[in-house]
């Protein structure tokens, strides 16, 4: 059975589920950060999916990719896969505005997270949703 | 035409082609770091590429990725498409130890890089074309 990591559960706030991926938002409000997680058991690389899940995980990829561009406009959009302290398979989708904190430096480790108020998680929450409106995704219950 | 980034000229050299992506070794021997540059013009966002050079790029992904593993056997594999700084869409292959020098850190802006020996370069060059034997995949001229 999958489960996300405990780190990963503590650190993110589910928005709902792709075929494949669940999608989180980092509870990170310095910028709209997102993340894909495959629903599979001991996965820690991209190529260890198999071919149906490679395909799944390209699809949902460039789908949350256009999905963010769309709601959030960024000046460019940093995505990693990189998981040296939490191993669990997980691919970063991070919003960059030349004017957010950490420009042009990958967000990690450069300042210090701030946690969204309940009304700026909602405000996120709704704009990515509506930009998955018509895609294979379900949203998760609040 | 597509022409590389002259930063990412500077800072690689050339290894081979890919179908879609050129494969260049970023020149830093602190980790075996390779980089996939979609031969295509004016491309900044994975999500700008059409339906059929996506999947180039998701099978090229994976064959990089294996050949990295197979060839170096990394703790772990850093893969990202960041642009912040030079906007032409590249990604990031790093094979990570927990023995490298930024380790668990992300590698970029943690330590200073060190240029490869002409003999460490060659040796890096030999494990990485050995693992993509047989695939379609050509080396471009010393």
């Amino acid at each position: 059975m999958f489960e996300p990591h405990p780190q990963l559960a503590k650190d993110t706030v589910l928005i709902g589920r792709f075929p494949l991926c669940e999608l989180r938002l980092m509870n990170d409000a310095n910028y709209p950060w997102f993340m894909l997680v495959p629903q599979r058991e001991n996965l820690r690389e991209i190529h260890e999916l198999n071919e149906s899940d490679l395909h799944l995980l390209m699809r949902e990829s460039v789908t949350i990719s256009r999905a963010i561009a769309s709601a959030f406009v960024p000046d460019k959009l940093n995505i990693a896969a990189l998981g040296n302290v939490v191993p669990q398979l997980h691919i970063h989708y991070i919003a960059r505005y030349t004017s957010d904190p950490a420009w042009p430096a990958p967000v990690w480790g450069k300042v210090a997270g701030v946690a969204y108020s309940s009304e700026a998680l909602a405000k996120t929450r709704e704009k990515i949703l509506a930009a998955l409106d018509r895609t294979a995704f379900l949203p998760a219950g609040r």
